[in-house]
């Protein structure tokens, strides 16, 4: 059993810091792989993935030795086992329970994606202030009136919440919602939360993001005109 | 003109190279000295800067200092002020026309999502390829076909392309879109854009940030079962 050992290898090593970078790398990896076995493609050297990924070879090499490495010398590797094994790391094979915050538009569409599903992530509930949204489903999922938040968080197992609130609402649900115990954000408000360090937030800040496109385009702006 | 010369400042130094790390921080400041406008803070040091925004002191002097300098030994940034340079320099006094391929859920939260307008952001159509959205009004964004892109895109000013649309689509309509002239992609599909080195994309990769997520989640359930 090669992905058992490998796995656990992978557990034994918890106890090491794997830098926030490599985290950050591995669902692209994952990404790339599954178009590889999409196209059907069975072995890829580090070299053909590095031109693919227009990172370095080196790099993806030592990025893949973190997990134990699972190439082998002028052989390359197995595109689906990597695959596979990344997608364990990243834990897909498990479910996560989730729960939005916030019916909107932002809201309705993460619950309404296609993609999360296949990767274990549950929508267990939609929260929102709008009493006309409460009751309602979108896509399967139910709309709460937000005062049944802290209830609901006691009553069913919540493994990580997404905000899709304003500022405000969103500092407030969050120090809220982590004294209930959750620990783990997916924050689309259009501000850092304020957490004690033992909460893991992932931001998702789309105005920051266009922003950095805006930035490029006025400066091209500028040389055009020089 | 103190923000004239510094704007002047800036234009000079755009042949130096600014590395994509500090660009990528810039909206982040640009948020955060909005939060403290509307608190009411005239003045901020960057000692105290860097206690809200978790970054060190000297981090913070250094990259405003790429931009000139605004900030006085023993007297602070004038927050007014260094908000709107930075707000200049991230191009938010100019209207930048954006398009966006894909009505879907995403697409429309996308275009109904308020903070977008404020900063120069003005959303001239969506397109889809479903000919029942054809011709409706989401927020005032009039919905096209997808085979009017080309002639739009030749007739109308387009800075940016949002695409909200699945991989194989996404990359099919940036190739187009890049033959058309378009240089600026924000890419919601998930995938990486096959584009020549002169596109800019900006990739907003949903699924990848929730495996960044679930791999935290399940890395703290195995510590717990240990």
């Amino acid at each position: 059993m090669p992905e058992q050992g490998f796995y656990n290898l992978f557990i034994m090593s918890q106890s090491n810091q794997i830098s926030k970078a490599v985290i950050s790398r591995l669902p692209r990896y994952y990404r790339y792989l599954r178009e590889l076995i999409e196209a059907g493609t069975e072995r890829i050297s580090s070299e053909e993935l590095s031109r693919l990924m227009k990172a370095t070879a080196s790099q993806i090499r030592q990025d893949l030795n973190h997990f134990g490495g699972f190439g082998q010398q002028g052989y390359g590797y197995n595109v689906k086992s990597l695959y596979n094994e990344i997608g364990k790391i990243l834990g897909v094979e498990e479910v996560h329970d989730l729960i939005v915050v916030g019916a909107g538009n932002l809201g309705r569409a993460i619950v309404r994606y296609k993609g999360f599903g296949a990767h274990g992530f549950h929508f267990c509930a939609l929260f929102d202030i709008d009493e006309t949204l409460c009751g309602k489903t979108i896509n399967g999922v139910r709309v709460y009136h937000t005062d049944e938040l802290e209830s609901f968080v006691l009553n069913n197992n919540v493994d990580i919440v997404a905000l899709t609130i304003p500022t405000d609402g969103a500092l407030k649900v969050s120090k809220k919602l982590y004294e209930l115990g959750i620990r783990y954000f997916w924050n689309f408000a259009h501000t850092d939360l304020e957490l004690p360090g033992d909460a893991i937030v992932k931001n998702v800040h789309l105005l920051d993001s266009l922003l950095e496109l805006s930035f490029t385009v006025s400066r091209s702006k500028i040389k055009e005109e020089e």
